[in-house]
């Protein structure tokens, strides 16, 4: 283990912690022992157990961003209304993750995890700890969207709405080189050791170049085009590097980036049906709306949709924003509002 | 000096040599002594000398790549009609280089080159050598496109026609942070040494890693989800970035690709009119056709457009490839064709 004040209450919480028992083993084949989900609730859970939004985490994201960005009154995602549970991807830093996790089973040596094992750990949490069989809504960006499909797949009964948002089912192999050249830019940092670096500035180089890939892919040529980022108060393409993608990625375990990383490039729900997606899609019974955002560089519309083709009585719900994939971390208003007004129509929906 | 086998007249030949004299001021302030510029001819200069055309490389290709592709009897670019030169970029390995250049000036001493200094020392060489002072047509694409606006914008009398394809006249935002992250790849690996490795072997992880981020970036999302490598005889994608991207990228220069990329990078006519590059644009007396490539991820039509408007009597012609930027290498014959069509109709033009 080694310390990171980045993965603390005072930046992500409050959050609590789920007790994922003494042994986890994970589709791999690794185990976790004594893993926890640290997860966050907002609202109250009904009597009848029926008002449950669940929202799994993306890539280096945690349950923080929601409140801040996605959650309150007379939201879609309305405390008022909803109990809304969101839970931290494993790897994420927050919940079991290769810097918390104590020797010899941290660092290099933390197993791999796939999106199963964190959908299959998120069941225990909503079963066990809250006695709940019925979520409303199970909705997720990005990385979030592989575990909402995951979600939908594997206990379609449990899952009531869906709504991946800029994310897919199956990961493309373009999507698999992208999530490679990031990782690649970690683990050629002489610093990485292996997984085993005694603090995360070790590794300062591999990460500005891991927050240098996102700058290409994670926005769009448009966002830069028409210098957006300088709505956000930076006054040039350095100062936006530094103050906001480098602000964002250095202080991150890159053990953590890695984990989920080769998790994500390895998300496909068809792992269930031997590799038939479309097999795989039909077992969804939620009311699904696939939700894609059009400038998105690595998660397509076309790739989405594709997909919800497949998926009986989706819809297609295409999200516009000029900033392209990260716009997911909330910092644009009009997104946010398109967001809110098809979950609203979703969670409207008789089902 | 290093030897490096892959830049011979055996695999880019048959080409030859221009003295660019004992000392070629830069733009940067460096100097190139004793310089040379590779280029290969095809066909035969007129009496009247005005029928030659142009071409100039893109990054980590030569001049043999139009010898294969593009070039043909009854295509556009004729050899029966025209004196076509194809001349290789300062610093692509061919022409003076990092890696060719002696002691004590070149590897990590090589001096920074301008898209400018590539099209003034073509200047040289299509003048002195040739006695030509008017140039029929100037076609490139991609750092190709790069020289081809700065000569119509440079030499605007000189120039009757001009076909940038998939590029621009003024690098973007996007483009230098994705040039940025190319560079980074291989300046990351402990063996580039600051320039100052024995064989580019030595370099065989950064190059990998440079690779990997032209997968992600130098084809198209759909390219993948066609899985369209296998028309090219691949199985799978290991064996697409080992047989191909691998296969291509490796045998180079480390530094010969750098100091591509930064010039690439810097790419901008405006240069010349304290930055206002409608003035720049407004300079240019040919008839150009703007050709990009649809699905290209860094010089999408978009952007390729909005110069294309600021070009008096210009025309924009979109050239659709699923495939993505890198179909300039000329595998895709109906790519080809469009490029053949648009070129003959521009050829066409009485100017």
């Amino acid at each position: 283990m080694i310390a990171n004040a980045y993965y603390s209450q005072e930046i992500h919480g409050p959050y609590q912690l789920f007790d994922l028992g003494p042994a986890f083993t994970l589709e791999e084949g690794g185990t976790l022992r004594n893993a926890q989900l640290a997860y966050a609730t907002h609202g109250k859970l009904n009597k009848a157990k029926n008002n449950v939004i669940l929202i799994p985490t993306w890539f280096s994201g945690s349950s923080k961003v929601f409140e801040q960005a996605y959650i309150g009154k007379d939201r879609a995602l309305d405390p008022e209304k909803y109990f809304i549970i969101c839970v931290n991807q494993i790897g994420n830093g927050l919940s079991s993750s290769p810097h918390n996790t104590p020797a010899p089973a941290g660092m290099g040596n933390f197993p791999r995890i796939r999106i199963g094992d964190d959908v299959r750990a998120q069941h225990l949490l909503v079963t066990e700890k809250f006695g709940v069989n019925e979520l409303a809504l199970v909705v997720g960006g990005s990385m979030g969207a592989q575990q909402t499909y995951e979600w939908a797949v594997r206990y379609p009964a449990m899952v009531l709405r869906a709504a991946p948002i800029a994310g897919t089912a199956k990961n493309t192999d373009h999507d698999f080189l992208y999530g490679q050249a990031l990782s690649d830019a970690i683990t050629s940092d002489p610093g990485w050791r292996g997984g085993w670096y005694s603090s995360n500035a070790e590794v300062r180089a591999g990460l500005e170049r891991h927050a240098g890939i996102w700058a290409v892919m994670g926005f769009s040529t448009e966002f830069f085009k028409q210098e957006v980022w300088r709505n956000f108060g930076f006054s040039s393409i350095p100062d936006f590097m530094i103050n906001f993608l480098h602000a964002y990625f250095l202080p991150m375990d890159p053990n953590a980036l890695l984990c989920m990383a080769w998790k994500w490039q390895r998300g496909d729900v068809s792992r269930h049906t031997g590799g038939d997606l479309k097999k795989a899609l039909a077992r969804i019974t939620a009311k699904t709306f696939v939700m894609p955002i059009d400038e998105d560089m690595f998660f397509p519309p076309r790739d989405c949709k594709s997909e919800q083709k497949m998926i009986k009585g989706s819809e297609l719900r295409i999200l516009n924003a000029i900033c392209g994939h990260l716009v997911l971390t909330g910092f644009d208003p009009a997104f946010l509002q398109q967001v809110d007004k098809h979950l609203k129509e979703l969670l409207a929906f008789k089902v």
